[in-house]
């Protein structure tokens, strides 16, 4: 079964998702600074949903450039990563219309890691398909900055409870490390 | 006449509906579990119909894998699957919103029959073009399990007049169904 | 330069207009009979234009087949198309929330025919590029098909004023004659 | 690692923000000139948007064209640019929703100044991979119009405090230098 349906399917899904979000950027009422202030919050939590999707699109567009061949097993696994990015734009305008509220920051930092539990299933299914000492099996390894996202997501969810602009601010170090391009498959595939 | 771009275009209509659904789920007022707690139904709606919408695609892209070529008739009938499920978020959101009273739910019910009839309509258009010996033809064989989704897609249309819990019963029974993947297309191909 | 892209890009907005018009689609206040009903007009009205965009969207796909090669000017030309095509959801529920008013049906038929003509220009374009001997010049021949769309269009604007269900009346028998699946250039392709 | 899907998904996120622009062309109430007169500002601003979009689609599509391979680079230098392209459907609403109001007119500038460096960097980007002989490289030339109209975006700021109106102009002006086809990729990739 070829990949190329799986990836533009993704692709579709993810482009709507990272597009969708702007519609919550509701327009202000009034012309003036003041009123371009009054969404501030929804557009910083938008830039940093953007951040989070445009990596999903990143690291799945490198998975797949690593992989040969899909089977059923693979495409329900694709399928459920998409449902939790599917939720996304959701608890994003949750969190920005409300501040900095525990409730919202720990549901958001929920979908991010049910999102990378998702992917990591999907990453383990794709190598299950091909051995091994496949490309893809090669390049991921032992997986350290996926470990340490999950682990970091985990840790964010009851430190919202605590103190929310903590769990934020370790949305915001996952994203930037992550925003350092992923070099490994690039590397193994030119070799 | 290429199958490429109707496989592109059902891609891009099935992730906008996917995706368009959760567009529903209204941000609560509120930022505590009793605000989360009252989009509980309209969620749990959203994940029936994300199941149905992924078992079509899904199934979409095993038939047309085993497809060759496409006719206007087969274009036709395509659209005309399209339709049915373009009114999959349009159901879901009322009988969300409207939690078990009856019309909805057998609307919702209605809905996916005639996309059922619909899907089955253009499986036999595309067996037409190819023939009764084309591996698509031989792969969906007597074609047991759609026609079994017919009957209760059928069923649970008076059921939900009756007793409507019963009716989503029977929906997440024939998407369980489903979702253990259609092996008989992959294993035809193969061969 | 290649077609594919400009495929993919068409395929991408028409698909999402497609849909979008399903959002116009209110959920209803009540979950009986009563409440359905009042969604009838709209309902009505998306399923017409669902019909249009599918016609456009098969006609531009039988086109394309027949094209080799995409200039500057054909990219205009299209995105010309997609403009115009781009207003039917707007038309569409106009006219679908206010019955049978005469400046709404007006105004969808003005957008159909002013469609119509960015549809010819396109189709012009293509013709210049590829000649007259070309596949798709021999295909379209007279376009006695097209003209009268276009006359049909031009006459249900100011049959709207008159009376309005004779103008939609119009409308339906366009779609239908379009409906009739165009085998003109698929019949030249077999050749 | 190969164009194709960086193109599909920019096609996706281009298509979208095309068409979600028309959602916010509200149904009027009532169904006489009257009413389709207000949402006149809107509807012209959306039309700017348009062929704004539009422009960048032709102009991504022609570069793309001109280059052969992508790396992690080029992909978030692309996923830069798509983010300000997002925010056009923001900044045209709000720009339609308060008719001549300076802060409005000045961000609809800012974000297409943004778009534009964006843009600016892509093509670097490509140009660092491909080299200074590479047939973009060739094909871009001194960038003239490029130039023009980051000056052109970065005045109109300042105007828009100064005098909306000429702001707006001044948005048009460089829209219709771009219309004219930028033949300079398509010439070279001629020869």
């Amino acid at each position: 079964m070829t990949k190329g349906r799986l990836e533009a399917f993704s692709d579709g899904v993810i482009a709507i998702l990272i597009t969708i979000m702007v519609l919550e950027l509701k327009i202000p009422h009034g012309a003036d600074w003041a009123a371009l202030r009054t969404i501030l919050p929804t557009f910083l939590s938008y830039v940093l949903s953007f951040v989070f999707l445009g990596i999903y699109w990143n690291n799945h567009h490198h998975m797949f450039q690593a992989a040969e061949r899909v089977d059923g097993r693979i495409l329900w696994a694709n399928l459920h990563l998409l449902f939790w990015l599917s939720l996304v734009p959701f608890s994003t305008s949750w969190m920005g219309d409300n501040g900095l509220q525990p409730l919202p920051v720990a549901i958001y930092g929920a979908v991010l890691l049910l999102a990378a539990i998702a992917y990591t299933i999907l990453q383990r299914s794709i190598i299950l398909q091909h051995g091994k000492r496949s490309k893809l099996a090669t390049a991921v390894g032992k997986d350290l900055k996926g470990k340490l996202s999950l682990l970091g997501y985990a840790s964010a969810i009851p430190l919202a409870f605590a103190y929310a602009p903590a769990a934020i601010a370790l949305y915001v170090v996952i994203a930037l490390v992550w925003l350092v391009p992923d070099t490994r498959i690039e590397e193994k595939l030119e070799k």
